[in-house]
């Protein structure tokens, strides 16, 4: 039994966002983006309440689904066809409370193993469907949901019977994982022969192995286990040109990488079944250290300085000042993190450190391995962290952030019931670059939220840290009428900070993939030229646009707000230079 | 002025292998393949003995080239057309040695710019010509040859005038580095502002960064500072879809990865005419350590530990049994290396450690950074070696051979001077099928050497580490007539090896690419439906095949002894099945 997350929000039924332990919020928003959250919210919206079109099914595709994947795993049934239809985007959210659906899919599939679905897709060839792979449905790109203009069958396959790990080579380090594996039962499978993946992106509770890959995921502890390009060593995917398995070798020089084609690839190559991923052995210890700098830029540098050093932490994140005081304004009553910022501490931290309040920003870096490997890596980041002025303030605040870390999505849902848009930006550049990208996409949204006429907020957080640079991650929020009308206004802000990442040396997604919502900004990040690299791609495996189209590349009007800035059409093969044409 | 390899051989004109200083290694080689170093050797061929083709070279097309790069860099001389037709594997030593030049190309141009890059590639688009990417001409796939049935006219485009580091970035780490700049030249510029790449493939005196992106090389120092794949973070190429231009972000979730496209792409998609890359500080100390080990098992249990453990060395080197032998017969009188192997050693590791010293086998193990890293680190992996029964044998024996490590390649014009065929094959695969793919290829080698009615000699090192695998490097010999005929048992005992490698869950090459020599396995490596993904790009991006055709992807016959065995022609956009057929 495959099951979901509320058709409408985030995450689990019985769980919701609640300020009620929390008794610094709401004045905080109420100062910030001058919203009373102390009211009685919107209800969500009911069911009964949707007008769902009915499914266009040929009965020869229907009965070729049944054949390919058994009755009891081919519905039509509204809900479920409701709940495929897109992923939790703002965007989503907003739509679905205001009753817009979108294009439905028209039947829902569930295979139980990889003939099924080579079965499920030759079906669907044939009677020139369109299919979309479902993992865990938490995208929040737009790449799950089919365009507005289909007017062929379109095929949801849900993954979600597909969730095994299937074999784990303790020599190696690898396991063979299907692709509908959700994180917690995926981690859960191994811990239990003591292996981890090691991945955990904020969306762990609800998305699956073949989502990650199809979005190119990162983690929290990513700066240790790679992201999901690097953990993934091979991949089976049922493609239209039969079913793509590459070797799980640890480097190759085959050409252009397959295995890199299907990363990232959003369902528009094929339908991944299973992947052979890197696994390691559970930590023999595992801290999270809290730190305070005095300020954002001295902090970035810290980081710089780490990634340079011979540490290697597991978790390297910090958080803006705005963030910092969000951060401070969330804790609970009595909770550790509630001492931290004890008047004491403040005292201290203003007397003897000279630190101006407003300006602090809360770090975490996490460490992993054998005793002495801790403490080694500890004291390398503990002399940087000091050289550029901050403290270490212990592993409480970073306990917290431990637990609660998978709970910020249901936040969302919590304001857009207060009457709230609030939603996230992320994007990496070069350390050299991350100052003035930082700075310039914070003022283009605070120019963003004045075009619009609201109080907005903007905070960030450093999230990974690589080689050469970090990855930087944006949430924003401001009070707005939760209505079809009110997503321009979002947009403004959102395209706002989308075009301050393609300003100032950033990529346009760092882990969030292109789907539709990114995809006008795809040729100004890999250049024209790159998005042909693609087409060609594309076009060649699937000429018929069966799989997942519109997503990447665009060219089809798949949700309000998108249709006028979706770019050119996605170029066929004829476009592409002929011989005997000038290269520019 | 571009400066080339000897046109018939490896290196500098003015280096050679010489055994005359090495005594025990005539009786090393007499014994195991039966073969008498101390004669005369054959002379190298003498360029006036060749027939050179005229070269087809239309005038409009002879005009545009020098409109786009200069009258003086476009050249028709004879010579320089021989030096760019082929790379040097050891099909091209035999066949240059016995006058067979294969398709020649016609003109050799040196663009000096990316300007100049486009204008050539517009003009060969223009006149249907190919075009032929050339960097050092280290290549030993055949990835630098022109199909012999060309018709069309035949361009070499030298990339060896963008020599340059245009910027290093210190914050970011990130170097823009000009794609024709060589090893040596990239390595200086970069060490004089206290930088380096740490880029060392064998082939590292005459290669180039562009050539290592086309063929995703790996170098000694992986293992520390990543395959070229890692280490390039953004490329610009000159496609026939304009000029590609990705940006220099630590990681982007933007669909498929152009960049990794790019890489290993072998001048099927275009140009490439500059990458950002990341560099290193030079490190503060650098040790390369030598262990000795009772068994190769022993060893590469030893080599896997060290790549689970926290220990993170700089280079993971072990010779089989075989090859220890043969570096002990190459050792120089009064050498270092002697030492190794004096009476007292010897009498020590037999009587004291019960080493049966024909199973013995040499490891070097690389630290870099600063004192208090590369002193844990020893002890890390001093603490495996010792549990897997290995010892330290100090740093004598891996200076020599850091010293020595870019001569190895002239070896093989020695042996072919005095009548042997010697070649290399490398592999990667998991840490768990290293052994049994071992024992296999080594099993298959030996049978071949059989078949062909000869003493072979087969020898191995593990070259890289990865988490859940590594590089094993074949390297074999025997005597053999230096024909054209005879290339054919070369062929036996080369593709006994590759399926080995096949069979055994490893790929075809590991670092060397795929070229004309390797393309026969690429479906079994990465499935009929890899090698479609890669047809889909080649043939969306080059519709005309003017892009170095025949390479990765087979289907034209470039070299003798490749045409039966070439595989099925290269798949169109129309083969790719269309909606309504079966995707198997």
């Amino acid at each position: 039994m495959v099951t979901h997350m509320k058709w409408w929000g985030w995450g689990k039924e019985s769980v919701s966002f609640s300020p009620s332990d929390k008794p610094d919020l709401a004045p905080f928003i109420r100062t910030h983006i001058g919203l009373d959250i102390t009211r009685l919210p919107a209800q969500p919206p009911a069911f009964a309440d949707l007008t769902i079109a009915d499914p266009v099914l040929p009965e020869p595709l229907r009965a070729a689904l049944v054949d390919a994947a058994g009755a009891e795993h081919v519905t039509t049934d509204a809900q479920a066809r409701v709940v495929h239809a897109y992923g939790k985007s703002l965007r989503d959210l907003v739509r679905v409370r205001n009753h817009d659906l979108g294009r439905l899919p028209d039947v829902v599939v569930y295979p139980g193993d990889e003939e099924a679905v080579r079965a499920v897709l030759a079906a669907a060839l044939a009677a020139d469907a369109v299919v979309i792979p479902f993992g865990g449905g938490t995208n929040i790109s737009g790449s799950l949901e089919a365009p507005r203009t289909e007017t062929r069958p379109v095929i949801s396959v849900d993954l979600g019977r597909l969730d095994r790990v299937l074999e784990i080579d303790a020599d190696a380090r690898l396991a063979r994982v299907q692709a509908g594996a959700l994180g917690p039962g995926l981690e859960e499978q191994l811990a239990a022969q003591g292996w981890t993946l090691g991945h955990f992106p904020d969306s762990f509770a609800h998305s699956t192995l073949g989502g990650w890959i199809a979005t190119r995921s990162s983690g929290m502890q990513s700066d240790k286990y790679g992201d999901i390009a690097e953990i993934t060593r091979a991949v089976r995917v049922v493609t239209p040109a039969g079913v793509l398995v590459t070797r799980p070798v640890p480097s190759q020089s085959t050409g252009p990488s397959v295995r890199e084609m299907i990363l990232g690839s959003e369902g528009r190559l094929g339908i991944i079944t299973e992947a052979t991923v890197q696994v390691h052995r559970v930590p023999e210890q595992r801290v999270i250290l809290g730190y305070f700098f005095p300020t954002w830029d001295a902090a970035l540098l810290a980081m710089r300085e780490i990634a340079a050093s011979e540490a290697a932490p597991t978790v390297t994140r910090v958080s803006d000042a705005n963030e910092t005081r969000f951060s401070f304004a969330t804790r609970k009553r009595g909770s550790l993190a509630s001492s931290l910022v004890s008047a004491g501490m403040k005292q201290y931290l203003r007397r003897v450190r000279r630190y101006d309040l407003d300006q602090m920003c809360l770090s975490f870096i996490g460490f992993e391995g054998s005793p002495a490997h801790v403490k080694a890596q500890r004291k390398l980041v503990g002399a940087i962290v000091a050289r550029r002025g901050g403290i270490c303030v212990g592993t409480g605040p970073g306990q917290l952030y431990d637990q609660k870390k998978f709970d910020t999505p249901y936040i969302r849902d919590f304001l857009l019931g207060q009457g709230a848009m609030a939603d996230v930006s992320e994007t990496s550049t070069s350390w050299s670059q991350l100052g003035p990208l930082y700075r310039g996409v914070v003022a283009r949204a605070n120019k963003a939220f004045a075009e619009i006429g609201v109080t907005g907020w903007i905070m960030c957080h450093l999230s990974h840290s690589y080689h050469s640079g970090a990855c930087l991650y944006f949430t924003f929020a401001y009070a707005s009428p939760v209505t079809l009308e009110a997503i321009d206004g979002y947009d403004t802000v959102k395209s706002a900070i989308q075009q301050g990442f393609i300003e100032h040396a950033g990529t346009l997604s760092h882990h969030h993939a292109v789907g539709v919502e990114h995809a006008r900004w795809l040729a100004d990040d890999i250049s024209p030229a790159g998005v042909r690299l693609l087409t060609a791609l594309f076009d060649g495996i699937d000429p018929g646009r069966n799989l997942n189209p519109g997503k990447i590349v665009p060219g089809v009007d798949v949700a309000p707000g998108l249709a006028d800035s979706a770019g050119p059409d996605s170029a066929g093969p004829d476009s592409v230079s002929p011989a005997g044409s000038d290269p520019r």
